[in-house]
């Protein structure tokens, strides 16, 4: 293995081999080639892109580089991914609903950086749960209840963990290849037979523009069949937030309120077409549409709020007591401030990326790797695209501890996300999808 | 100074501004910044490239990342660089030469790497001869002896040998604006007001093809040029090695013939064109046209040897013991094989590259930084592209010590580099120009 052999490749773009490939992932990993070698062969792939074969085998690598969840073969279970968005808590309606429709569903889930959150952070604002399994634990409870979420451990494909952070520092996380291979590997090592995948797409999310989208989803429906799994993607708009809260508290109260039927028409909607993704890869038999169907009739029958129930149990956590909280108040921050419309007209805009960085500034969010989440800071979202507003009427309310300058400073950031014109035309929720596939 | 935001930047093909590339420069040269980021960076410059002021800026801030040589302002020293070749032996004539018509000539040389030698390397096959001098030696020897050859020391442009030993590494050595910034920021720590470079293209050279070398060659003189220096570069052939010697006793000693009067012609020839190039742009009031007459006359008269060999005490060295060792055969290895003609033909080529591969391999040139290097070993090419040659006739004789299965090895890339045909046309020598440029 020569590495400057391997990039010059790379960079004049050519083709490297399997073996190539293999030996760069497992070197870099061991710390046998240096970090200035891979931040170069990084950059070309940024610039060169990667063939099929490249990207499968390099998923392949990184996926194998540390410990590989076996599910036993009566076990089949689907995971869900989304490429982060803002309000975006499907995952905690999703992944019990799809196990009330017999789907067994291993969710891996990693924390919340940069301006979205994360999943494993929102379940921990119920008190005692345990968001973070051991591999045999993970394993026994998705044969049991049907279903777990846990935090991605880091013995699962550690080799992407290095290329990741890496990759974050020098300017090479917009290549599809490399997106792709990061999501794909750690989904591999998760050990799903099947994967969902949530496309964001919008100002709140990694691709801006549908085209871009589009190309990542595509490349994760053929990567993971390539592998031999089933997948689909749903591209969906993330222009604004999803549903009304933003906020980790906050955001698991607005997905139990779904899950008892009271949740608002988009999270509503995705979650059931996300569902019925999930019930058609793991159940074949069933049409996509027919899994809507059974999707539909199980929220509305409370299966979906039962298996929850069961989970967040299994998992250590107190969900009476998070409800007795959340009716009383308490899992909000007690600072409240409210961002008025300085006009009436109709709301042209309410930027979900803004809305995101004000939550995480104020401390929902991290700005580094270490800090801790305040699980109350959240932002009550009041009106949406394409709604009627009155002057001076509230359009978001902001929850948060303390007082001080840092609210002046997320304030500025709030009120651009609003805009209020003369008319506008409301953004599709369900931008496109691909798939679904079976295992190639 | 956030580097990700400056890799970023470049990524997308956006210029810098002045202060963000000094700042860049500076930072990792103290090593605040990490290799895996400047990296990353030298890989998107390789795709994206540099913009004029970009490079100039980051010349003047590799160039100015250590000492500075500073001549007194009533010598005006001319300095010559060849992108390397093999058998280029011309700085030994040219810095005598030049000087010898009056120029100043402060000639800073890197050792060989690669299949190229070295002027600091060949220059130590003499006895006695100091090739690192102190700076205030170097400026003293070129104000009384009107020249000076030196190796190009450690505390000139330190951060260009960063830069330079992450690109070997990194696979972003081929980029016309990092190659173009990496000797010209040498040059300009180095003092001299004027520079003349020797742009090798052909097997044997950097730039394989002529469409790349005039990009270089002229990128090297507007750069020269945009940082007040004046400049001239000459494009000239290096297929096949330049004249009969390809070593580094051997090629001093054919250095010495030709400034006795008695050397191949395509080597006389260069440089002399080298010098008239390097006597116009140090005296401007000597046309081109004159410069190249006097640099003949001198020639002739024996005033460039006559200043070699001033220039070699000067530095300590002992030519007369060099000569006698040469007149003896002693400054050859001892070993002694012949390449020979398979067939009669004319010999229709002569690949520089793997001549010069040979040698080295045989301990005529590093592998390794650290190697020593065997003055002795040499190949002395006894037919060159065009001439006719007889079956089994020699075409080559190296010299070597030792014997074993080294031997082996470079007889079979020797083989190779020569091939016989019915007709050729011989490579032309001098390829083109660029410049000369006075100061914008």
């Amino acid at each position: 293995m020569n590495p400057v052999a391997f990039i010059e490749s790379k960079r004049d773009g050519k083709e490297a081999t399997t073996s190539e490939i293999r030996d760069f992932v497992n070197l870099a990993h061991k710390g046998e080639i240096p970090e200035y070698q891979v931040a170069a062969w990084l950059m070309a792939v940024f610039f060169r892109g990667m063939s099929g074969m490249e990207t499968r085998t390099f998923t392949e690598a990184l996926s194998r580089s540390g410990r590989v969840i076996n599910f036993p073969p009566d076990i089949n279970p689907v995971d869900k991914h989304s490429t982060g968005g803002v309000g975006d808590k499907t995952s905690l309606v999703v992944v019990p609903l799809a196990a009330a429709c017999g789907v067994p569903v291993a969710k891996l889930s990693g924390r919340g950086l940069g301006f979205t959150g994360g999943t494993v952070d929102k379940l921990e604002s119920i008190p005692g749960f345990s968001a973070h399994l051991e591999m045999g634990r993970f394993i026994d409870q998705v044969r049991s209840t049907g279903c777990a979420i846990s935090g991605h451990s880091g013995d699962l494909a550690p080799a992407e963990a290095l290329f990741y952070e890496l990759r974050d520092v020098t300017g090479t996380i917009p290549s599809i290849p490399l997106i792709t291979s990061s999501i794909v590997s750690k989904k591999m090592a998760g050990g799903s037979r099947a994967f969902v995948f949530d496309v964001k797409c919008g100002s709140g999310a990694f691709m801006e523009d549908q085209l871009s989208a589009r190309e990542l989803a595509e490349s994760l429906v053929d990567l993971s069949a390539s592998m031999g799994r089933g997948s689909m993607a749903l591209i969906t708009d993330m222009s604004q937030p999803l549903g009304m809260w933003v906020g980790n508290a906050a955001e698991v109260a607005e997905a139990v309120d779904l899950l008892l039927g009271r949740g608002p028409d988009d999270l509503r909607e995705l979650s059931l077409r996300l569902t019925a993704s999930m019930v058609h890869l793991g159940r074949p038999s069933i049409s996509l549409d027919e899994a809507l169907s059974l999707a539909e009739r199980s929220l509305e029958e409370g299966k979906g709020f039962r298996k929850f129930e069961e989970m967040v149990r299994s998992q250590g956590g107190d969900l009476d007591r998070f409800q007795e909280r959340v009716s009383r108040g308490e899992h909000l921050s007690r600072t409240i401030r409210e961002i008025s419309a300085a006009e009436s007209g109709i709301l042209t805009r309410c930027d979900a990326r803004r809305v995101g960085d004000a939550v995480r500034f104020l401390g929902g969010g991290r700005l580094s790797k270490k800090d801790a989440v305040d699980h109350g800071v959240s932002c009550q979202i009041l009106r949406k695209i394409g709604d009627a507003v009155s002057a001076e009427e509230p359009l978001a309310r902001v929850f948060f501890s303390g007082e001080g300058v840092r609210w002046e400073e997320a304030r500025a950031g709030l009120v651009s996300a609003f805009e209020i014109g003369e008319s506008v035309t409301p953004p599709k929720l369900l931008l496109g999808s691909v798939g679904p596939r079976e295992v190639d």
